[in-house]
């Protein structure tokens, strides 16, 4: 029992890994191998002395990311649309991954330099990723106050860079000459990055630095506070949209009607899980109940464990009584759970009382169904005692 | 069909450029100028090489400016209200884009210098611009405690700055000799900017400037709080209003109480679209619906387009069944658009059966109308096969 | 009419400093006073020359601080509670803003060294300032979760300090050759500070300093977000507190039942207006009406201005037709306004029809009895046209 | 009274750090000396003055963990879980804090150097932390947006990296001679730190930095939106997850339905008092009232105090009418409130009309058997007045 508990362990604390499929780790270490070749290329120690083991590297990183943009465009040829992949955001990757840098070396380019471009590589990280697309639609719909902010914080660089450089120019002529040097200056200190290349030191000068860095605070928190309701928005809007498809495949909710379900969408957390994961441990206190939109699940009870598949609920019994979990729960294949709140449970249980008696009944089946289980196999092994 | 879709893409991503109307375009390259040219006037080097061609250019800036402000003080003359218009925030920027740099130059003050106040040309850029309303909006609601934020931190100032001057006045009598300097150094490290131009050097000194730096993120924390708290308000409460009166131009909604038309409100959010942009792709995963307000869209169906107007709707098809978009749809002439999310749809349409069913059955007819069409379409060229 | 639009215009920019009382000027005006003559007297130059015109200066601030101090303790003790006073936060500030000077200059310390505890008078701001209730509510609500972000930065700062003070000591032991110095630098590091006294150059100090500044953004995201998320419940409930009184006292609301008094409250705005102040000007765009709590206005139409008392409410047809604004509405006396927004103004009426129709009779009874004024004045003056 | 009025505002002053139980105090003393020991070890100076009292001292605190670290073993093993405890982040824990010294002593490692692993110490004080379970909870929550900020920061990273050093090495072969050093600055300016050991110099490095620098704080602020978001949706969880038990221990509110209990649980605030506090103070203005759901507390109401015990409410007069604290109240036993805003309570009860009148009745009786006894006791004792 000590070594399955020692592998759960493990299990859990390796799931978030297990979620990477093979080949996109594979993408990964090659992604990783090529800019460690190229940033050591830019090291003259490692350069003089594995210059050919760096740059054969770097080949190879090369030929498997042209291999890769390669099969895409052949797909895109066959589905004839060529010109829309190479116009999208996963073309434009595929080609900077690929063109610069034997350009660069047709063009006379010295190696080290020419292979500078394979920083361009590490755009595959966003290639394929819903996320980005999110984050993209944030500054979408903000654009216009982030506008204004950003055309705010351009009004006080140049009016306080114009002020900073009659003010100091006469005490240090080398550090505020010129306009553009009070400009540098000024979004050093906007965005309180304050390198202290060159700081004022006339007292006007003092005053006005104070109130340059007010306003980069203030800037600052308009921008947080712009981009924060942006992001809440629309985090709640994707949360339903990936929700609400699988609420459909979960009988239970069926009954419902069209407001009742647009209701539990909202309410509703979808997490995927890796096989052979822990979703519940016996003994930790229960908030929230669990339906198997896809996947299985093995409930380790007494005598022998359980499985449910999709469709089913577990983990009510926490939230209808005693908060303690009973038995340990695990995924025996890859699933997406639909995770309900304790708060919401009571919420929405109040307000669809037959749904609540579903659950209830359910919940009491299952209980004296293990009861009877338990009881029979106590019966047949009288002569050992059965620790809960 | 190659190079339609190069000239479709090409549209979309110049979309938001085409956005910007001729004459503010002009105007934003005389400022763009203007503001080079002065900048440049300050380097010695191009001070003395060209200096003639950057004093012409800002002249011919200046007149631009002085020209827009004349025509707009004769139309509030003649409008009667050349007072309101003078002190009006447009009228000072116009009063401020004209005056300084005459009067500098009368007063005797030398050419490069008396330029400087071109900087307040950048002013401009905040003129006529409804959003700047709402950042200003933000501020004056939630002046209360963005001043009590201000006040705490003049306090911590203060405070810490006394403290530091006794303990570091011994060790650093050149750092931290004057009150004034304490004071630099406490507003340098408060808003985290750290120069590094007076640093503490005392084991104290390390200890109080570790405090002010961590009240630092504090008070931070609390001025974005209250602005990201102020400005979610804010926006929801503009975009009632700008979404308002457009809802009502939809014949779609007049069915609606009140009650309900608020709501739909709510949800609804406006976007502008230039000419000839893509709205839909065909072969794109759709999450919401499409009502035009004003303008028109032509919907990429075979065998001919349909032409779509204001009050009309379109992208129903994705949220009612399957997901994926079934047909391009373009704008041919600027219009503007109210965007109902899928989460927002399911919602109100569980609300309001008797919509859900005018747009299921609207939806029923497009697709057999098209059906229908495609069929007669295909009998007539027989001798072709149809890709779809 | 030019003069009195100049008048107005003046009258409305000066608003925020007309509220601000006699008395409490004269106090922030011995304040800064004080503060200034303070920070003077630690400058060589000016304690040389004007030391006595300064130190006269301080001691007449003291004495209008001991005064106030005094008056308060003297009624306090009348109240019979200068226990209770002594220990509020207003007693404290209040002994701390008297008592460090006399005991310092009375202990032997030199004259400039003693009034720097008059660095503590900079309290007297936060005194009788419900503003900073509020901030401090915030700050003891969300409590626990702020101590947990700062025991995570703690953790931070140690585990990151050990690990830095071990990669850099041998390679520089002036800067990291000690862990307190180690661990000034992890504070510097970790609240993006930067002053650049003490940077790692080791290749593993770099990353694990990268690592410093990232966790560093990190606690400070999670940080703005508690106080973000805690200062925008405060908000709310602070809003209806101060609402809900004033509402009661508009004869309006009294016709509804408690649950829609509460709905109606959350949605109200307060702001009082000092008087002579425009509330409302002609030709601009409207997006909300007004009801008077408290005070008087006046609005100016033809032929003769009406004035509306406590209980009446304005701006009404700016939401029920056109929105442009047809006459100016100025205070007469300090008022108190509550302000219902475009939105919540059609949302509210929605649910209740009743209020509506009560509004929308009275702003048609408004617009015949004012068109029925102006055709007698009309008919009285024959010889005059009235442009309005 | 006088005393006794100190008395209580002392009490009020140190209320929470009488939270703290005595046990987790003794803890706390032992980290802080450990820590302190650990860090003047490593101080040449007091290294070498006090060594051995400092190595003492350490191996005090050592002793400590290890018998805490031992009993917590032990009642593992008891239960049969050890394996579970070792592998869990409070046995994680406590090895770290007992194994690596001894280790490194064995190890031959010299005895300053082997005490640096003291610093693992810290960890201590997460453990048993609810609070820390909920900041670790947003980040899984929000795992996938803050993943796609990351990614981009380390885009913005290698990209910008890149550029600046092929801009900047020719001029500035020492700071920016490798892509090392070029990430370096990186790293430091888009996090805002701004050491200012490595500065670009060209205009294209100063127009490159500057980009950055804006960049820095854009994935700031949607950084701190994600968690600011995240953080209000935990919030909001936990509180109701905590109070739904504690709601259904008050027997005023087991007349509600499911629908209304989850309401106002949404409603109510839950906070812990230790003995012997105030919780009302006569005087002061009343926004809240008080549901007690453990403990006891006290009322001053003459002629004798009341008790009240757990399941009874007070404070609620406030609410009624007049919104002045009549009584003090003083918690006689630790005690665990829920605590109902104005806000909150005008909403409440104006859908519950019927607790509503349970309230008022209450608040009714308890006002008239005050007045009644207050009656009895001064015809009792007629010859002194009884001031309220």
């Amino acid at each position: 029992m000590s070594l399955k508990s020692v592998a759960t362990a493990l299990a859990h604390y390796t799931a978030p890994f297990r979620r990477v499929r093979g080949s996109s780790l594979g993408r990964l270490v090659v992604l990783v191998l090529g800019l460690l070749a190229m940033t050591a290329l830019t090291i003259p120690d490692s350069a003089k002395s594995a210059s050919g083991w760096l740059i054969g590297c770097l080949w190879f990183c090369f030929a498997y990311f042209a291999v890769e943009g390669a099969s895409r465009l052949r797909s895109a040829l066959q589905a004839q649309n060529a010109a829309a992949y190479l116009l999208s955001a996963s073309g434009l990757v595929d080609l900077l991954a690929v063109l610069p840098v034997p350009i660069a070396l047709a063009c006379g380019v010295s190696q080290p330099t020419a292979w500078l471009f394979a920083c361009l590589w590490i755009l595959k990280l966003a290639q394929n990723s819903p996320s980005f697309a999110q984050l993209g639609r944030v500054f979408v719909l903000e654009a216009k106050p982030l506008a204004s902010v950003l055309t705010l914080s351009l009004m006080i660089l140049f009016l306080t860079s114009g002020a900073m450089y009659v003010l100091e120019r006469d005490q240090q002529p080398v550090a505020f000459g010129t306009l553009p040097d009070a400009l540098w200056w000024a979004v050093v200190t906007l965005t309180t990055t304050g390198y202290g290349d060159k700081i004022p030191i006339t007292y006007l000068g003092h005053l006005l630095g104070a109130f340059v860095m007010v306003c980069g605070i203030a800037t600052f928190g308009l921008w947080t506070g712009i981009l924060a309701a942006g992001f809440a928005a629309e985090s709640r809007r994707r949360n339903f949209i990936q929700t609400w498809d699988l609420v459909s495949k979960v009988p239970f909710f069926q009954s419902l009607d069209q407001a009742a379900i647009a209701d539990i969408t909202h309410r509703l957390r979808r997490i995927e899980v890796p096989a052979n994961t822990a979703i519940i441990r016996r003994g930790k206190v229960g908030d929230c109940m669990y339906f198997i939109a896809e996947g299985e699940v093995q409930v380790d009870v007494r005598p022998q464990p359980v499985h449910l598949a999709a469709g089913a609920f577990f983990g009510e019994l926490a939230l209808l009584g005693d908060s303690i979990r009973t038995a340990n729960v695990v995924t025996t294949r890859p699933a997406t759970l639909l995770i309900l709140d304790l708060a919401d449970f009571r919420t929405f249980m109040a307000q669809h009382p037959d749904l609540a008696r579903v659950i209830e009944s359910e919940a009491r089946r299952r209980v004296s169904e293990n009861e009877r289980l338990r009881k029979i196999h106590e019966l047949e092994r009288p002569g050992r005692a059965s620790p809960m």
